[in-house]
């Protein structure tokens, strides 16, 4: 090697200059992809898919290196990556995404559907180098909406970020389509920069709560403000009634500790609490399963810390004891930790126990009576989920618990677990603040495209003028709402 | 009468207790028209409409004496009030606006569908007293989502709102639904009280620039942020081509200066530039129409002030002058007033002509070559709509204009005029700020009901336990998309 002249060092910090080249690279360029027809962009999603198919084993291999994930979870991740590039090509040559309604009956001629909203910036995600990072769910959401992308990559896996950036590069100029209409940035004052860009219309983000307020403030203090669309927090509490220790006290045990342990803890729907009717009788066999799961690193060694000192906040709280064996973390692998706490010990914590804990740690509180069940959920800020682990016994006394999950958490699950969330055109990834901070849209699944797209109306338009969705000869099989009818 | 102990005087500020007891009675209430099924909240719209029909003399001479707008533009106003809340009766029956995706190909069996977002406060406008305010668009759609709502009365015209508050809070006792679920309050002390409550969910404003832009800072400063969903300014512009000159021009004078002056001019969409092409020759016809438009009140004397300041600050901008014979206001009754810039003085002055004159006014731009055209509009804040006038030799040469006009508009026009918004399924009553604080919502229109809409999803929830329109047995004739086919 003689040197590295034009090569850019990995994950270096993106420069003032070369920002402003990245910034200038989709302003000129997103409109390419916005007039694209829905079949091109379809064929794009689809080769970035398969070049990173094709290159699986070197991305797996980069990404292990620089998160300490397992080459298992990576190969999953990545699959899950590239299905969900392959479901946005399915949704957006189906059409229905666009909601097209055509009406006359008012007077005028009015023809509407959503359109690109403009360049998209997308805050990577750390614990998801693939599916939540350069080619991950907003991503491939504001491609295939037609907006231009500009990327700030998670400094966590850089060298991935750039690897996936440019075999996306590489699929946007096979589909000859300038290559700058897709941006990767790295370092925070660029993505900070970039946030403040006149060009940059809308912003997703998936990571703490703190950070995430962070850049939704500068985005609503813009002299036009922009949507945000941020994935942050949230506790993710299950509820187990006394039917369903009875009945199925194992399979309980066994699933909640699998599930607040698995990916070491570092899933933003990790269930963190876990309410147990007195008397339960669980201690032993959830201190038993806790000592089983195997022990890994976290993501990197600041989140390792921050997770221990948010442990410590924990143990030092008036009422909680520890369920677990207290093991010790050795070379850097942590074990899970399991506390418990009564309901009333709880509700005095306040913050202390109801925040989220990133990590493999999670809290038993003992109910007695329901309605202080009813009161600590009701107190628990907003969430992704809410789980209920119940009989068939129960079914007619949970009304009152589901209408409070509902408004708390955006999905409500029935003796299932909150992990491992379905890439599913019925899937709400969101919730009430700090869930999300826009509960009106999903952060996973076919309708998080809705969040990159913005309505247009047409009044009396020549037809040769009109998007060919709008037209009175419009493409085969596209669904769209005329004078009241869904025709298609 | 022997005093009015108990009575409240119309319009008078809301104190704090006053404001609690308003906000407390939502808090208490929201869920019971959460919960009501849907053929119930359509009657409850329904009702609302009848009673207001019923009193439309009454509130057409309240608003009359308030508002200085003539009878005929309120009966019209009223019937558009009344004929907006049957809409929403008939959406919400029909059921669409739920969204139902059911979905288990991914593997567990989710179930998605939107719910209400939960209260709402809705800042009443001035310019509609009826369609913009109490029982207006914002308030139908978020009692058709299924939110309480608070109305923060504008201050022009407190006793109609008053009175139309009485109406609908009669209908919703007669619907069996506490009316408290129906709140009114008075002040802008008490509207940003209100704003920041936590049990405010989302927010919607209809009004000037700098007034609405304070209040989305409110929202957004909240410990936990909420939609708010501004329609603020736009200038609206018109293109006329050359050849729409020489084949329409008497219609296009006729119809621009009708269109400007309508109702004195205080429309949002009200058209406040003409780009005519250079040596266009229609200055002494324009001058002809402004001068046999009839003079009328503004809708108060602060309004009308501030009119006059903004039209001062046209005039002594470099290179404007005036087409209109510079007519005295009378009694207060305000005649219309038609400048004329060259494009080259238009695009030095900014923001000086650039920005909204809330009244009477438009400014004619002289334009010569297209491209200057094409800079202007670029130039231009986001805006509500944007309209052509061409002729059919046009169409060919249009692509980029048309481009440019739907990047920075909400709704397009071809040879009509942007005032009279048609409320229809396919009306977008939107567009980039300042034009309305989200770009992704309508203020107008059947699908405005999102705004105040949420996702929730289910997973794996028992059938008993689900709402209606989520079981397997679900209500006749509703519209769902089933693992991938849309079935009704």
């Amino acid at each position: 090697m003689t040197g590295n002249e034009g090569q850019t060092q990995a994950g270096r910090d993106t420069s003032a200059a070369e920002l402003e080249a990245v910034l200038d690279g989709v302003r000129r360029s997103h409109a390419v992809i916005a007039s694209m027809p829905r079949a091109a962009r379809a064929g794009l999603l689809t080769d970035i898919a398969d070049r990173i198919d094709a290159h699986a084993h070197e991305l797996r291999d980069l990404a292990h290196a620089e998160t300490n994930l397992s080459h298992e979870r990576l190969e999953g991740e990545i699959a899950r990556t590239t299905g969900q590039l392959r479901m946005f090509a399915e949704v957006i040559q189906q059409g229905d995404y666009l909601e097209v309604i055509l009406d006359s009956r008012a007077g005028p001629d009015l023809r509407r559907m959503l359109v690109p909203l403009g360049p998209v910036l997308v805050f990577a995600g750390g614990n998801f180098p693939f599916a939540f990072s350069v080619a991950g769910g907003d991503a491939a959401a504001a491609i295939a909406a037609g907006c231009g992308v500009i990327v700030k990559a998670h400094p966590g896996h850089p060298r991935t970020s750039d690897r996936t950036g440019e075999l996306v590069k590489e699929s946007y100029r096979v589909a000859g389509v300038p290559d700058e209409a897709f941006g990767l940035i790295h370092g925070l004052a660029a993505g900070a920069t970039a946030l403040r860009d006149p060009a940059v219309c809308a912003a997703s983000f998936t990571g703490s709560t703190s950070g995430g307020r962070a850049l939704f403030d500068i985005a609503n203090a813009r002299p036009t403000p922009i949507p945000f669309y941020g994935e942050l927090g949230g506790v993710n509490p299950v509820v187990v009634t006394p039917n369903a220790v009875h009945e199925r006290a194992d399979e309980i045990v066994g699933g909640f500790v699998g599930s607040f342990t698995l990916g070491v803890g570092q899933f933003c729907t990790n269930p963190g609490l876990l309410f147990l009717p007195l008397g339960h009788g669980l201690e032993e066999a959830l201190q038993a399963a806790v000592s089983q799961v195997s022990t890994a690193k976290m993501l990197d060694s600041n989140i390792a810390a921050r997770y221990q000192r948010r442990l410590a906040d924990i143990v030092a709280t008036p009422g909680v004891t520890r369920l677990d064996h207290a093991a010790h973390v050795v070379d850097e692998s942590i074990p899970p930790s399991l506390f418990k706490v009564s309901v009333g010990d709880y509700l005095s914590a306040g913050h202390a126990l109801s925040d989220e804990c990133f990590g493999p740690a999670a809290i038993v509180v003992e109910y007695e009576d329901p309605t202080d069940l009813l009161v600590s959920l009701g107190e628990i800020e907003g969430c992704l989920t809410a789980t209920i682990q119940g009989t068939s016994q129960d079914l007619g006394n949970l009304s009152e618990l589901l209408a409070l999950m509902s408004s708390r958490a955006g999905r409500v699950l029935w003796n299932s677990w909150p992990t491992g969330v379905a890439v599913s055109p019925a899937m709400h990834h969101g919730g009430p603040y700090p869930a999300t901070t826009s509960a009106l849209h999903t952060a996973v699944g076919a309708t998080s495209i809705r969040r990159f797209l913005k309505p247009i109306a047409f009044q009396g338009i020549p037809q040769e003028l009109l998007p060919a969705e709008l037209r009175d000869e419009h493409p085969e099989g596209l669904r769209r709402q005329v004078n009241g009818t869904v025709t298609a």
